[in-house]
């Protein structure tokens, strides 16, 4: 067993390695510098560089040596090691291992070539990578979840690769490292340095949110995006599924709410497409938290639901216009207990991510019927407590079917009662490091999403500021340091679309990647930088339409 | 014959009905206003649009009536009218229809059912669309240049439609609008409302630049381009080929230069990828522009071409780094001149873009043998002309080629002497309105290029910002006016290849392509937001994916 089942002294080895291969690090590229100016040096190139210089995220220690091992696409295999509580029968893996057999060999030249010996290279040859699951409890027939364990160790020597985890999930995250450590030379090769690799994730949260409310994402572009999320070890899909703009969530209670919510016929997710998602995530380790935000960002639920909106009045007179979930009558919480029931159980993750967010109050103030159940129950004017009232209703629904659920900030700032393993996303950019200080130190867990927020585009390398970001740079105990327990890339939908979203997202997202996943001084700008480039080609030859770093140019462009 | 002939009378009655347009679209959309929340109203819905409501650019004149033509796609024709001086032989035209056919009805329902006759509806069937050229000289055979005729007359009334232009160029332009005109209902019948249209484009110079340098855009990448240019009624396709980072032109004469300063041996435009795009191009009535910029942006060139860069010193030793192009040897000229004859004719366009920006002196500085040389031609320390000695030398080579020449103003403000054809890029952001004062005032043509540096991006709709600026808007004589002749939409490549090039561009370049197409007067921020949300909605429909211009959807999302 290893990462955080790893005694005192595998951790001060640990330690002490990582200090060791980052000083090397160092000195091999020097210190980070600002901004580069367009100089050949900086440009990028993925030929010629060393195995470790293409690993995205960085693992926690790497030792590698200058051996090399030769890999036969028609001999290698991937199988399950002796000793695996795992076997054939665990479809996740044997999923996996096709997966990444054809990410490894798939595309190359050897396949239009007829099947040949390795062509009198010198390098001795790599067989199987055997992989060896420790737990008895491999994880292979369920869901990912936040105690999880990602942990693995991998040691590539002649002729047998072991990739050791605890669960299916650190096989997985192993899986794609070694696939990061195979490399095609210009012959045709596939080579593979000796390595050994001990590595784990800083932060069990390591989230991209997804928005298919102010524009429908067709699954196949959700899928695409669960295939990159994998390639940098990311573990979360929150998945803002509605809001104002359109309802595509296909109700099996209240099919209305997409029928008229929705943008069109089309435009909605299917309960097969939606057992799709998930069920491609979970082969790829990767959670998906829906989000449905109330009681505000709700206009789209209102065309399907009768009086589950706020009537908006002008004068004593209903406008026509509608604002909030209306938190003052008891339909509203039938039809909440009702819908959330089904969302319980369509979605498996123990969380559901219940908005919460942005409430604009002018509309509760119009109406008369409000004001008078604010006076009865003794609220003064104070519509913070209605909103909180509100949420709380829903917690207790949620709560009842065994849910955990996640929140914006406000709700935590507006005081509603929280259950203690409610997590509080972080998301108002404006001083934020203070909110972690007061969330935690409340004792409540918390999800960093503000300096991450990618539907936010400007000019020139900007992932190199989502990088820098230390999450743990607030005030606290270290007690407080432990409730922070991940962050979030945010890709919000007003500009997105299935035309952009996928070189919009990475490899900006994979900045935030490494930094979720990556030891906390893993911190220097031209050793990422270089590693990026390579990535993002990667990424490209993996089929995911990665942008540019800057300026160069990839073996295998975009198709 | 219409446009640039038409007669005072005509011109008055032209404006008199522009007027009448613009009121009716100002009463229709109320008054501009600043970006809007999201509001329903705002979102795109390309549904219940009316025909005038998807036009983009929008034509000098139109008028619509609302009775309804249908078209049944297996019996419309597109053919040349009586009188034209087109026919069968006209390979440009007949590719036109084809194209046009099929943008019009080839993905659409229809086929997918058996042939039918036209469900019974009671509109009247428009069988035909007639294309009349009236000059002798149609075009059909020639390349498009500055001074082609673009305008065109449209009249769409039962039976038969007709189009009528002076040359094959306006002929292309109304099909394109044509084809918008035409839409498909919700039963898949297709309808055209009755319709008269004048137009022709304010600007005879409308492009777009992209840089191939910077990144390598696949030929497929640039087609595509094409096509959407063609959609957007552009004209030039300003081609800024190579640059420092690489030299993908696979030379004739010279073949060294991408041998050794393209990215890769896959890295290349061949002489019949070139002559692929100036064809494409040329059926899209699009010239092609190639731009070879010297004497700075040339590091590219220095690995395949022995002493054609400056060896930069320090301190009386060569540091074996390399700056300008090397202006004081004789070897230079002679490869120029010979380069330049292979440019000359590779590319027909009557213009070269000879570049000249950002040279930096440092080098020119350092070096010793540049020093004597200033001294010799007493230049003293002024670098600019030394400059202006080197683009003289380039400027005379390539007239002696009978071929005009574009420059960056650098080259105009460094007073180097320009033949009176020049024509004279503005691309300096900071007071460029002043800098068309100048260059008019001296007596040039000129292109601006400055406010729409579509690489630079930022958050939100940034296309009214492309939008609102007027070209001439600067201080100068009528005749001045008349010198600036168009402007482009510059999409640098230090963060574009092709995984971001196409949403990127589109439909921000279209905001510059309605500004250089429509007449001054169209310029209501409402009236072209829901235009243009149509419109990409098209491009998307057409394979261009083209990105959101905000919230909304389009009924075919992208594929």
């Amino acid at each position: 067993a290893m990462g955080r089942t790893m005694g005192l002294a595998g951790l001060l080895m640990g330690l002490f390695l990582v200090s060791a291969v980052l000083v090397s690090t160092s000195l091999r590229h020097g210190a980070p510098r600002a901004e580069p100016g367009p100089k050949p040096a900086e440009w990028e190139d993925a030929s010629g560089a060393g195995p470790e210089d293409s690993l995205w995220p960085l693992p926690q220690w790497v030792r590698t040596s200058r051996r090399q091992l030769q890999l036969a696409p028609d001999r290698f295999q991937l199988l399950h090691g002796a000793g695996s509580s795992a076997g054939p029968a665990c479809g996740l893996l044997q999923d996996a291992f096709r997966r990444y057999y054809e990410l490894m060999f798939g595309q190359s030249r050897w396949r239009k070539r007829s099947r040949r010996p390795l062509g009198g290279r010198a390098e001795p040859e790599l067989l199987q990578l055997q992989v060896v699951i420790e737990s008895q409890h491999s994880g292979c027939h369920s869901y990912p979840h936040l105690g999880s364990s990602e942990a693995y160790h991998l040691t590539v020597t002649e002729p047998v690769a072991i990739l050791k985890a605890d669960e299916v999930w650190g096989a997985l995250r192993g899986l794609e490292t070694f696939s990061q450590l195979v490399h095609e030379d210009d012959y045709g090769s596939f080579l593979v340095n000796e390595s050994e690799i001990d590595d784990f994730p800083r932060f069990a949260h390591r989230g991209i949110l997804l928005d298919s409310s102010r524009h429908y994402l067709p699954v196949k572009s959700i899928l695409t995006n669960l295939d990159a999320m994998a390639f940098n070890k990311f573990n979360v899909l929150h998945w803002h599924i509605v809001d104002d703009q359109s309802f595509p969530y296909q109700s099996i209670y209240f099919p209305e709410l997409s029928d008229k919510g929705a943008y069109s016929y089309n435009h909605v997710y299917t309960p097969s497409d939606v057992h799709l998602v998930i069920e491609y995530a979970r082969l790829r380790g990767i959670r998906v938290i829906p989000e449905f935000d109330t009681p505000g960002h709700t206009q789209s639920w209102g065309k399907g639901q009768k009086d589950l909106l706020t009537p908006c009045y002008n004068e004593e007179q209903p406008t026509g216009s509608f604002g909030p979930v209306n938190p003052i009558l008891n339909t509203t919480y039938d039809f909440m207990t009702k819908f959330f029931k089904e969302i319980s159980s369509v979605f498996p993750d123990a969380y559901i991510h219940l908005g919460g967010d942005e409430v604009n109050f002018d509309c509760w103030k119009s109406n008369p019927n409000v004001k008078e159940f604010m006076k009865k129950q003794g609220f003064g004017i104070d519509y913070a407590k209605l909103e909180s009232y509100y949420i709380q209703n829903i917690l207790d629904i949620v709560s009842s079917y065994n849910k955990g659920y996640m929140v914006w900030q406000e709700v935590f700032d507006n005081k509603a009662q929280l259950k203690p393993d409610t997590v509080v996303q972080v998301w108002i950019e404006n001083n934020y490091a203070h909110e972690l200080s007061s969330v935690t130190g409340a004792g409540f867990t918390a999800i960093l999403a503000a300096p991450w927020y990618l539907d936010y585009i400007s000019y020139g390398q900007d992932w190199k500021k989502y990088y820098s970001v230390e999450p743990l740079n607030f005030l606290g105990s270290e007690k407080q340091k432990k409730l922070l327990i991940g962050g979030e890339a945010c890709l919000w939908g007003e500009f997105v679309d299935a035309t952009n979203l996928t070189p919009r997202l990475w490899p900006r997202a994979s900045a935030v990647g490494e930094r979720l996943w990556s030891s906390s001084n893993v911190t220097d700008l031209e050793d990422a930088y270089k590693r990026l480039t390579i990535h993002r080609c990667r990424m490209l030859r993996r089929g995911i339409s990665a942008e540019p770093v800057f300026v160069g140019y990839c073996a295998h462009e975009a198709r």
